[in-house]
């Protein structure tokens, strides 16, 4: 059979999910690359179809033998479906992953990521990477972060988006609370915060929810206050901030070495 | 006076420094936005003029009080000094920070950073922030390594560029043995390093330069082998590894919490 062109209808209702408003409505979305397909083939149930070019097909034929049958696209195609300035040849059209705050809270998690109004994709995306590589048990997107299914947050996460569990929950106050209802104890990271990361060993040692704010502004002082404790990440130097991604990996390690003892 | 336009002899001829090789040439180049002129008027020497459009110049009174005068610019004059889609109205024109690589190891460093061929430069300019909040005495650019003074490099440092000393330094291995001369034991971050990083406080607690290397394929390891140690991040989870600047997030600051005991 000859590889789809970019006219094919399937191709073409694939590329409307280049939208935030179509992904959520169809709650469908594209991982692109083969880091992110190869993540998402191993999450049962994920993986609708996968596009790719032949010659990308033939590259990643390790892959393609789990899961569905790939089906061939031109590079034309291919392209229309990447937002990837050089595209690796393979596209995963992927069912939403995210579920119900109460089912990711109720299997006892010991270190949770919360991030509260994070709008940069590739930020968010770098949380999820960091909070896999911590051993997180999950990740919760709350308020108006940025969609976790953009494809740059996608991306970003390196295929770590398909390996820990993913909630969606508009108020972030509800997701301090449930995280408290469900035993973890809430930290602020929070530049002014009353606590300090590297003088905190026993507190970090308890079953820990992060919560992490937007980039530029932080947490609002309301929800960092429902947090149990904010903390500070001491520094050093001269500068004033470190970046989200930064922050939220030194306090995610933290937790993770005293939590690992 | 009335503010300068984009066709003014010295905002065409400063325009320029937009090229690499331009800046290479005058040994100057741009800095964007209030932390970053912040930061450049607080190094002495560092600062020829400061661009500002009347509103910026208004806004950001506190700053024109220290320093040259500042040039006041039209809107469309300042957007094309800046490589910022908004800027904020203010450039300063700098002269090149970096020293030699001997006199910034000869004051007794404790802890260094060594970029070895870090290509992005977002990456880099968020690597010398984490090395100023992690209170590093000096960030060393080696081998192949992006511009320091690339727009988007200045941006991501967030003004740490002006805060701590600065070598760049061609030859990666020669970078290394400098480090080595100067006392300081220098451990390469590796996916596959021998010792870990959270079992390695004693090791951690000595004068340290850590060397970091490319974002997509790591250390060459002919250079991993001159390091005393090859130090690995623990991965919990199913990451494969953790991007550039959070890895050395973790590093510096594991080296800044044992050095500081």
């Amino acid at each position: 059979m000859l590889p789809l062109t970019s006219g094919n209808t399937r191709v073409k209702e694939s590329r409307k999910l280049s939208r935030r408003s179509v992904r959520a409505e169809r709650r469908l979305f594209l991982a692109d690359g083969p880091k992110a397909v190869e993540g998402a083939l191993a999450l049962p149930g994920c993986v609708v179809e996968v596009y790719a070019t032949p010659a990308a097909a033939e590259q990643y034929a390790a892959l393609a033998a789990a899961g569905p049958a790939w089906t061939l696209v031109d590079d034309r195609a291919l392209a229309s479906l990447s937002d990837s300035v050089t595209p690796a040849g393979v596209v995963a059209l992927c069912r939403f992953v995210d579920r119900p705050l109460a089912h990711v809270l109720d299997r006892a998690p010991r270190l949770v990521a919360i991030c509260a109004d994070v709008r940069d994709p590739g930020n968010a995306g770098t949380v999820v990477r960091c909070a896999d590589a911590a051993g997180a048990d999950a990740v919760v997107f709350a308020g108006q972060s940025v969609d976790a299914y953009n494809p740059k947050t996608v991306r970003a996460s390196v295929g770590s988006l398909f390996h820990l569990p993913l909630a969606v929950e508009p108020d972030p106050a509800a997701a301090v609370r449930a995280a408290q209802d469900a035993g973890l104890t809430v930290l602020a990271a929070d530049g002014a915060g009353e606590v300090e990361l590297y003088e905190s060993d026993e507190l970090l040692a308890r079953p820990t929810a992060w919560l992490f704010g937007n980039e530029a502004w932080g947490l609002p002082p309301e929800l960092a206050e429902l947090a149990d404790h904010r903390v500070r990440i001491p520094i050093h130097g001269r500068a004033e901030s470190l970046n989200l991604s930064t922050a939220a990996a030194l306090c995610l390690y933290a937790s993770a070495r005293e939590q690992r003892r």
